[in-house]
């Protein structure tokens, strides 16, 4: 039987575990759009390791053989274009492989302030002791927008600190049997709810539904003493309104390991607030992310030559994979 | 019954929960040295309420009455001159009250360097959106140095989130069956199993067998990517050394919530390091200190009236309160 074909969109970036799948099936490298357009007839399976790449769309013409679409990172939001949604072609993504990383940039986050550590460099900078407060953990409480594996292990880590830990999802669900959660509110009342939460957590998909959610209404509700971690999508805030807020100490700190756009531009007013922490969209990697994804796709590969079920199927109406 | 008369040395801090305290015995406040001298004959309780005073030895000879004294502190170094480690004097701490947020000051300081806060913040200052490297908790180990009440609720904390966390004691002792530790090494082993930790955390008593237990043997056998949390006292460290192996990279970081001396000098080199985060020894406090010290010394204080043991109380040839 021959080998499926498999493109990998590489951009500039090495392919972790190259020679495994080159045994499994005949791979093409693309760096860019036009080498991608060029791969694509013929093409079964696409790997979108450069997955900030926009190129499929422009050459969805082109994809005359496309079964499946993989893409190693969590969301799939810039991917799900009307045509891929409407087609039959699989997409998977890599759900799991980000989920301990998160987990611990949230609560890296969430301490970071807590600790007023963006005193403690201030202060070094100037060279002074100069005492500051400071405050614990434990008894604090913490909602997390986001009810999927990321959210989940992040509601895990962050009660295993002494922290209570609510969730948003799409409908709201009792506590009650909830392995990591307690309640679980619906996104719809995210501006009723916020002002009960000393951290608030984005860790959802981007969605219609989801765009935005983070409002004017949302930050007006929430604690002047709030904290933000938005390791999400940047659109999943409105970001004139967090400037405002976080400028007016309508809400005290934000750590946002995403941005709208990205990279963020060097003009924009967020880089100079003393009470925001940027990281460029990493929150997800560690020393063990690249094997890990390696790993997760070529077993993926092995599925889909021997006829089975693919791990991690988005649901392209959904825009994530649902959890169960 | 006369109530007993209790010295409060206050410095220039308001005393919480004095009301309590004055329904209890005659109290004499001094802010300074010389209140202090002129309040101690006839003192039969004195309260260091601001323990970084050092009054009680110059005016000793003045301690007529004395009978307990209660530093509402973890350490006792800066306290137990002579004359008061050999007298009658009993000597009292505020053993458990730092703990939680002493654990979690060191599991902020391990995820500010895990998570490479430091080069987000230098590219924050020059507005840059670029990738670095970072690192997972999970599977790192950890080298708790002290396993006293503090220690042992940093390993918990630190376990909790998937972090392998050994002590470093007075002597040896076999994991099995210890609750906190894995294994628990000798201090006199520290340079020997340093090289086997991602983190080292000092969190140990100053006394004369650890002073300076962090020296240039110690820092030579660290991994070049370990951190040091020094959460105990400036007096643990070789300082000089510290900084030359901070320079080096021959550590990638350290956090400092203790120096030697305190304040630190503006002249100090530690300040200039970007791999170094100081803060003004203020690790064990929180939201809740304060009250928490306050209800501890009144809780001692009713003992002491009732005839009941003293809880807490310091081993003044030891320099700590030992466990049990």
């Amino acid at each position: 039987m021959p080998k499926p074909v498999l493109t990998i969109l590489a951009g500039s970036r090495p392919v972790t575990g190259l020679e495994k799948l080159e045994a499994l099936a005949e791979v093409r490298l693309a760096r860019n759009s036009e080498e991608l357009a060029a791969a694509l007839p013929g093409t079964e399976i696409l790997y979108l390791w450069d997955y900030f790449a926009d190129g499929l769309r422009q050459s969805w013409g082109r994809a005359d053989a496309l079964k499946w679409v993989h893409v190693p990172a969590a969301g799939v939001d810039k991917l799900l274009f009307a045509e891929l949604a409407d087609s039959e072609v699989a997409v998977t993504n890599a759900r799991g492989v980000f989920d301990a990383a998160m987990a611990e940039y949230a609560l890296a986050g969430i301490l970071h302030f807590a600790k007023n550590f963006p005193q403690a460099g201030a202060n070094q900078r100037d060279y002074r002791w100069q005492y500051f407060p400071t405050s614990n953990l434990a008894g604090t409480r913490a909602l997390i927008a986001g009810t999927g594996s990321i959210g989940r292990a992040t509601a895990r880590l962050l009660r295993a600190v002494g922290i209570e830990t609510d969730g948003l999802g799409r409908t709201a669900r009792d506590g009650d049997g909830d392995a990591d959660f307690g309640a679980i509110h619906a996104s719809t009342d995210f501006a009723a709810v916020a002002g009960n939460y000393d951290y608030v957590v984005l860790a959802a998909p981007l969605t219609p539904a989801t765009r935005q959610m983070l409002n004017q209404d949302v930050l007006s509700a929430m604690r002047p003493t709030a904290v933000l971690v938005n390791m999400g999508r940047g659109e999943l805030v409105a970001q004139d309104a967090l400037v405002a807020a976080l400028t007016a100490n309508g809400i005290a700190g934000a750590v946002l390991d995403v941005t709208d756009p990205e990279p963020l531009p060097a003009s924009d007013p967020l880089w100079d607030l003393e009470n925001v922490l940027i990281t460029p969209h990493l929150s997800g990697d560690s020393q063990t992310h690249l094997p890990a994804l390696a790993a997760q796709f070529e077993q993926n590969l092995s599925a889909y030559i021997d006829g089975r079920p693919l791990a991690n199927m988005v649901d392209k109406r959904l825009g994530f994979v649902p959890a169960g």
